[in-house]
């Protein structure tokens, strides 16, 4: 077998066999294929495509480059959840407790924020003490324990994905829908959960612009996982304004606890309880959706989520007392507010500018080793459809210095667009894909 | 400037300026942009395309990585050619002194064979003391004293031609027309001529394998060339068989000047002397085809365009003897004939069996670096159409051992077609381009 008649054949829209595409990725984790084959052979599939049964063969391939974990010896079916990524989005902190509460066994495998979007680990790190690091025994004794843990990748996870994104980047080959799928899917697959409930956000600040793209990547990612033998469902959510009101890491933890305590952001609890029913279903917790729902809303409102939300604290060895005092955590005492130019109607957000603001505040990365101030932010105000007066604040903005604050502003200015003519407010849960 | 923007540019459709063309292939060669940037460049090339300009940037950049011949001191137009590559195509060692003997200057830059294809520096190379490595000086004074002179590439010819071929070759990027144009046109137009005529070959013993692609090509090696401010024009050839009917390198050279003597193959000497009108109008040496053919058909048949062959034989340290005593030249002993096994009428050849069959018996190259058998090759002696009875030679094999016959044998014997329906022949000169 040669990598150019596998590169010809997939250019040339052939299908490739399981036997090929391990070739391919198990050679090029190896070195035995070099960076320019791989990156015209990832152009090729930019152009081509790839059937499901070729993603699944990919995604596996690219799962057993590294460690994989084995739950198997947990009981119930293990349920986690995936979000394609955006700005605000805190969900994982409060759906993981919530849906432990409920008696669901969460292993929740995280990522780390880059560009525009925020990364759960990240988060998590600006809890004085909480540990994310930690070897399959551990998490498997946590979750056995205590129904859940969250925690980030080992050193060796999915290495073909490491590699192969770190390729795509530079080759502008990210943009493709079986790429993507095998990136997230490998890893999630690897992290030893039996089914797994998508988050595949659409708009100005999500990865795919409309419902359409973000439609076909939910499509690809349950094939994937179906070829793994792994369930799965997708929500299409919308992601044309932040997720609730905090962006940044401190301000993010504080918003999940006082979602946990029942006075969250109406659109972010909903979503949380929208996302928990599906992974009840999935985990056979829960026989409708309705059903669902109630158990739910109950372990949230009966404060038995942030109990289990203090359970994750105290067992990875963040300090429990920030669910009482939020000024454990750092956050800057610097805080200015931006205000409305003109009255009228908040007609969109240039929503990925919200978050590359956050990432010039400091909240975030443009490299993948800048460091990140947890205490800086910001407080969205206003949804779309909010009415809004002369000098009224749109943003409360956590800066450390002025100069992050100047530019932060100058980009947080020309992402909010308001007019005299009312809009309607958006809907936050578009379709479900199963 | 970055290459991940430019890839991302041409992946999604858009034209690439001068600047940035220049930017990747000046930074290519010179090592700052890595190979998988280029093969990634390489293969959205492939699927996008490119326009005129875009190609006749890329060629130009290429040509200017490395020697370029400055033949302006020489009076009157320049004229070359270049042909595509077949099978049996030795066009370039009799139209180079017909064309010279008409009084046209031809500075002829050659290549050599690779696969199932013969290349003119190897034909002359089995001449004995034949030099074909000469530096533009000499090169220069050749066609001012000569007329013509037949040399190869300086090894810092077009250097961004090889580094770019070498990639293409193992990525799965080397049909791809705009490619394919820039590599043969920065050659050619690094030579120093001022016009040139394109053979472009197409059928089973071409790269090109339907007139279609054929003329696609022809179109853009004309389209580029006029964006280097070259005229040029092609002809569309068949190459559904070998061309005459000598393959092998000592046998083309016997052929060659057979051809020069008058006793050439029809076909072989129609296709000079319909490329020799295309050089001779370009270089403005005949008002008409009519007036072209006269003085070309007069140049050949009174031997002036012999004695120009033998003028370059002597010029460039070849032995005019071999023009009057074959033997002279380095000939396998060992023939066999391979004979027809049934009656019918010849309906085709795979015209890149019979190539590979000569490279089998050693008279070409599977790999750059193998080398190669002079004396060896193959007489064809029928054409598409014609009758052939039980036990006529079809071919007069001359080999060097048994294993390599053996092998060449199989080949040959699948490569022809033979059935009882007559067949028509084919026309030889199927399209002009202009």
């Amino acid at each position: 077998m040669r990598a150019v008649d596998l590169i010809a054949k997939k250019r040339n829209g052939g299908e490739l066999d399981r036997g090929e595409i391990e070739f391919l990725i198990d050679g090029y984790v190896k070195g035995d294929i070099p960076d320019y084959q791989m990156s015209a052979f990832l152009m090729a599939v930019y152009f081509k495509g790839m059937t499901f049964a070729e993603t699944g063969a990919l995604t596996r391939s690219m799962m057993n480059s590294g460690d994989t974990f084995d739950l198997s010896s947990i009981p119930g079916i293990k349920v986690d959840k995936h979000s394609t990524g955006g700005v605000g989005d805190k969900v994982s902190l409060i759906l993981a407790p919530l849906a432990a509460a409920a008696g669901l066994p969460v292993p929740m495998v995280s990522g780390r924020g880059l560009g525009h979007t925020g990364g759960t680990l990240d988060k998590l790190d600006s809890i004085p003490g909480f540990q994310t690091r930690m070897d399959e025994a551990c998490f498997r004794k946590l979750i056995l324990k205590n129904g859940v843990a969250i925690i980030g990748q080992t050193d060796n996870f999915v290495p073909a994905d490491k590699k192969l994104y770190a390729l795509r980047d530079v080759t502008a080959t990210v943009e493709s829908i079986p790429l993507i799928s095998g990136s997230i899917v490998s890893k999630k697959a690897a992290s030893g959960a039996d089914a797994f409930v998508f988050d595949v956000k659409c708009g100005s600040g999500a990865f795919m612009d409309t419902k359409e793209k973000a439609t076909a990547l939910a499509g690809s990612l349950i094939g994937v996982m179906k070829e793994l033998g792994k369930k799965s469902l997708a929500l299409i959510t919308d992601m044309n304004q932040p997720l609730g009101k905090a962006i940044g890491n401190t301000l993010e933890i504080i918003e999940t606890i006082e979602t946990l305590k029942g006075r969250g952001p109406a659109d972010l609890t909903e979503l949380c309880i929208e996302l928990g029913i599906r992974m009840l279903l999935l985990g056979e917790r829960a026989a409708s959706i309705e059903e669902a729902r109630s158990i739910l809303e109950e372990r949230l409102y009966s404060g038995a989520a942030l109990a289990k939300f203090r359970e994750i604290l105290v067992e990875q060895g963040g300090n429990p007392a920030i669910c009482e005092d939020y000024s454990l955590m750092d956050l800057s005492p610097n805080k200015t507010e931006l205000t409305a130019p003109k009255r009228g109607y908040i007609q969109s957000f240039d929503t990925r500018e919200i978050g590359n603001a956050c990432m010039v505040l400091g909240a975030g990365r443009a490299k993948v080793d800048d460091v990140i101030d947890y205490g800086v932010g910001l407080i969205c105000h206003k949804r779309i459809g909010d009415a809004v007066g002369v000098g009224e604040s749109l943003f409360t903005v956590y800066y450390r210095n002025e100069k992050s604050l100047s530019e932060a502003t100058a980009r947080l200015s020309k992402s909010i667009n308001i007019s005299d003519k009312p809009a309607p407010p958006i809907k936050l849960v578009l379709d479900e894909i199963k």
